[in-house]
Formats: C-alpha cells, structure tokens, sequence
C-alpha cells in the first residue's frame, strides 16, 4: 500500500486537521526513464504553507493533489540508466510512501552522511543558509549579523556559519527557554524573544554597534525594528516572510520601505537557494566538514511517522521545533 | 543687504508660507578659509521636505536657520587659495543672496555651460539620475525600465538616459497633460496617470513585457504596484520617497515587501549621489556631451526671485513645475 495526505482545500487563515486527507492507493509501477522511490525522511518548511497562497517561485498547490514537500528517499526500482536500488536520492514527490517519478527531477546524493544531516545541514535548508548568508548578505569579520526564526532550521544554520566569519550574531526567536538555547547551545551572541514586548529595545539593546547584515526569514515585527537598527550600507538577505504565512490577513508592509532604504543606502534582495546550485557542490563540501569537524551543531527534530505529518507542519508554524523539522517515514 | 529665509517651523503636515520667515541682515565677511559667495541660482528639490522629517543622510533642519538647498553661485571675495572673484561653485549654503563659507564646502565648476544646465542635467539631479539608473538599476537594452516623478527633475533624466540604453521606457506623473507631454517631448515609450483610477492595470498595460528596473523616486501606490509586476531578479532603485514626504501621517508600507522580493528575487537598493562622486567627472562630462549632441533635453524650470522660494517649492510639491524646479536670485 502506498499511503498518501493530499492537500485538501486551501486553509482559511491557519493550516489545521482540515487541510489534508489521508488516503491509500497502489504503489505506482516505474516508467521508461523514471525510479520508483521510497520516502525515508519528508523534509517539512515553512515554504509548504507558502505554495498554499498562490503562484510564487512554483505554482500554487491544486487541492485533491499529493501534499508537496522535499524528501530524502532510497531508490527501490529503477528504470533510468543513473540510478540503482539502494541510491539515496532528494527531490519534491510530497506525503507520500512511493512515488515513480522521473528520473531528471531526482537528485542522487553521494555524501557519506546519516539521512538526518542529509535533509538538516547538508540540504536545502543549510544551503539556503550558506548563500543567503554568504552570496547575498556578504558579512565582513567584525559584522553585526542579525537573524530571525533564528532557532529554526535555517536560523541555526545562518547563525552558526555567521560566528565562523568572525561575526557578531544576534538571533531573535519565540519564547525565553530559545533564546537561551541559542545563547547556551549555538554560541550566539544574543538573542531576543519577538514574542515579548519592547522588541524595538531589545534589538537595539542586542546590537550595540547597529545591524549590518540582517538575514531575514519572517518579514513582519522583526524586519520592521531590524530596519530601524541598519548600519548605513546594511544589507537584507530576504529569505522568506513566513510571519505572513500562516495568516488569514496579511499585515501592512514595513513603514521604514523605502524611506530608510534610501537615506541608509540599504540593500534588500531576495533569493532563492536554486540560484546558486552551480556552486553546490562546494558549499556542500564545506557544510560537510564544519559539521563533521564540529564546528557546526547539526539540529534535526525528526518525529516518527507519516501520519503525524500535518500536526509536524502545525507545530511547526506554533514554533514547537527547533532546528530542522523531518518526519521519518520509513 | 542680505536677504535669507529661515526655516520657522516644522510643518503639521502640508509645508505653506508659516513654514519660513522672510528676514534681512547684513551681508557676511569671508574669513581666512572662506569665501563670500553670491547666489545665483537657488536648487529646489523634494529632499528640502525630507530634511524637515528628522536625521536622513544629513542632520535635521533647525527652526530658526536659513533654510538649507542646494545652490548654484559666484565667488564675490575670497580668502582661500582655490577661488578666486568670477568663480562659479556649487554648494548647500541656503536660501539667502551671500554667505561665507568655508572653501572645503564649495566645489569649483568649471565645465562651460548655462547655469540653469549647471543646477539642471549637469548637476547632483543629472548625477543621481546617471548613477542611481546605470549604477544601482542597471539596465539592460531591451530591459523594461519604469520611473515614477518622470516629469521631475530626476525623472526626466532617468527617462532620456534609459532610452539611450537601449530600453523601454515608461513613467508615472500626475496629470494627463504631462503624461502626454512625456510621450511626445521627451521620447518615453508609454506614461501613465498615477492619480487616475487604476494605476496598476494601467501600469501593466504599459508593460507588456512586466518591469526589469524601476528607479522609484517617489515609494506609495507606484511602488506598490511596480513590485507585482517587476519580472524575476528585477532591480528597485531607492532615490526617494517623495509621496511621503509632504504629508501629516506616513502611509503603510509596500504590502509585497518582503513576501514579492523573496519569491521574485529582486533587488531593492537605495543609494545617495555622493556615494558615486569618485566617478563624477567621467559621467559630467558624458551628461554634458550628451546635452550638447541634442540627445538629451535639459528641463529647467526657473522661477524670478529669492521672495517666491516659498510658493516654488510649495509648488514643487502640487506637482506644477515640469523638470528641475529652480529660483533665480541674481
């Protein structure tokens, strides 16, 4: 049996049961020029409730289709020359068991590494890290780097590579017990709770000297008081607005755009970890060696079980996690 | 004697004529560093409100100060080494016939041309529309390029130097008369109305093939909808933000920031004209050549009398002046 959650209808401000159906159908045979995958890990993001709201950088979720997600699988049956049985391979075929899914949207991944630094560290989400960070942020030693979500998958990844560049890191994340994790356990140099009142005054209590690359991942408060806090030629990594996501209305856009832009000479520039895929293969390189030389903490929150998948992604959005949220399938 | 207008008080909203004070005092002496100047010609411009808002680049306007602007004038008495009587320099020593200043705070110009060219195409206008277009927006030929205010001071420039890059070229003004004059003066592919009724089907309308640069000199409903029709990896030049600079109460930020700036990848860069200055003679001197061949049209609009600098600025604001807005002292 191959067991599936659809995405069922667009959700009316915050995901919840509702939003997916469980069913189970046949395993699918593989193609001419397909591989039939086992999901081992399914990778959840806050980008999954992003696909809900409309075309971005993909097109919109149609509800009655298989719920997208990026997963890390083990090839079953081949019937594509490059892969075998046994291949471990990431790509999008969503919440499912199996899936036959041809062969070019699959990504072998050769890394010797534990399935768990494969779709944490080593995926995706410590890419986007690294070039959002590196590529569009560009911090000098010495930086005041500032991230929000910072206790996220992303955040813990921006947050530590950050330190490694000689900066000084402020993280901002919901709750008192994270921010004194990051502090305690990832070595940032301060961290503000966003959910407490007086945000603007911490921050700037935070930031001594000013904030000079802000790495965003929430939009909303946080962007709001960072801009305020910007060194002149500051730059904003924007990452991804998910403050905006789980919402039934969204909220009015930063008063400080454009005017502080200007008079700061900021820079703010989105991007999208697929840009960069032509230097994959050394940033993967480095992310491998900074985690295997400890230098970087590899935080993973796996919970068992496909069918605890929605209430993952519900979780996700009330900040239950830390780090990297995967569920193990198989 | 010297006539001067000093800055009287913040303006509660609109800026109007209790907004300056008229007063006569006697003409400065140069001392040893100095030199007298004599304005000739005073630079009307939106950043003169701004000043008024709070710290921007430069400090806040003080009540009780002349006025500050930019200014086009004639060495009357020198006691520094680098002027001389006759010299034409350029300068922010305010709203008044005479002052002494400091040789460090003038710049000598020596190119050959009208004054009204010196304070218009080949002045800080003429420079921030070269550098912030080819600079910070970086068009492309074919590339799309939208400019709002493109009847002002920048915008015409901006408009001119973009078609000679090779793009299409389409501006926002307020009115149908200057609209059509955008079209049939100064060469722009299409206009739009910005204070008629749908501003953004109109925009899209005049882009059919979406925007790869906007140089946005005015933030507001142009900004707004610019950012949902900017094409992937598109460049937002931040000179100014001129819809808010008059007004009582700032209105919401861009509702697409940070959400559209993720997905599309673009670019929001604000930048300052000074910020270029170690490049300025190369593009002067382009400026120059290209208002000397015809293939760029200098708009200049100037106003008889220091004791009308009130009302052209108000003016400035009412969007009656077409091109650079400036007073004629002497």
């Amino acid at each position: 049996m191959n067991r599936q959650w659809l995405y069922a209808r667009p959700p009316a401000g915050k995901i919840g049961p509702d939003t997916f159906q469980w069913t189970e159908t046949a395993i699918p045979a593989a193609k001419e020029g397909e591989a039939l995958v086992r999901t081992r890990l399914l990778s959840l993001d806050p980008a999954n409730r992003a696909w809900m709201m409309g075309k971005t950088y993909r097109d919109a979720l149609e509800p009655g289709q298989v719920m997208s997600g990026f997963a890390i699988g083990e090839i079953v049956e081949s019937r594509s020359p490059g892969l075998k049985p046994g291949d471990i391979v990431e790509g999008d075929w969503g919440w499912q068991d199996y899936a036959a899914v041809p062969a070019r949207r699959l990504v072998k991944r050769t890394t010797k590494a534990p399935l768990e630094m494969l779709i944490g560290p080593l995926s995706v989400t410590g890419l986007t890290a690294y070039f959002g960070l590196l590529e569009v942020g560009r911090p000098k030693a010495g930086d005041t780097v500032l991230v929000s979500a910072a206790a996220g998958a992303v955040g813990t990844m921006v947050g530590q590579i950050a330190k490694l560049s000689g900066c000084r890191v402020v993280g901002t994340a919901g709750g008192a017990d994270k921010v004194e994790w990051l502090v305690r356990e990832l070595g940032f140099d301060a961290a503000v709770d966003y959910k407490a009142p007086g945000l603007r005054r911490a921050l700037a209590a935070a930031c001594p000297d000013g904030i000079d690359v802000y790495f965003d991942n929430t939009g909303g408060p946080v962007l709001e008081a960072a801009l305020s806090l910007m060194n002149l030629r500051g730059r904003i990594a924007c990452c991804g607005n998910v403050s905006q996501y789980d919402v039934d209305k969204p909220a009015p856009g930063p008063m400080a755009v454009p005017g502080l832009v200007v008079t700061k000479r900021l820079r703010m520039e989105g991007f999208i970890v697929m840009d960069f895929y032509d230097q994959r293969a050394v940033a993967e390189a480095r992310l491998a060696r900074w985690v295997e030389q400890g230098r970087i903490k590899a935080i993973v929150d796996v919970i068992d079980g496909l069918e605890n998948a929605p209430q993952a992604l519900v979780g996700l959005f009330e900040g239950r996690n830390r780090g990297k949220c995967a569920v193990r399938v198989a």
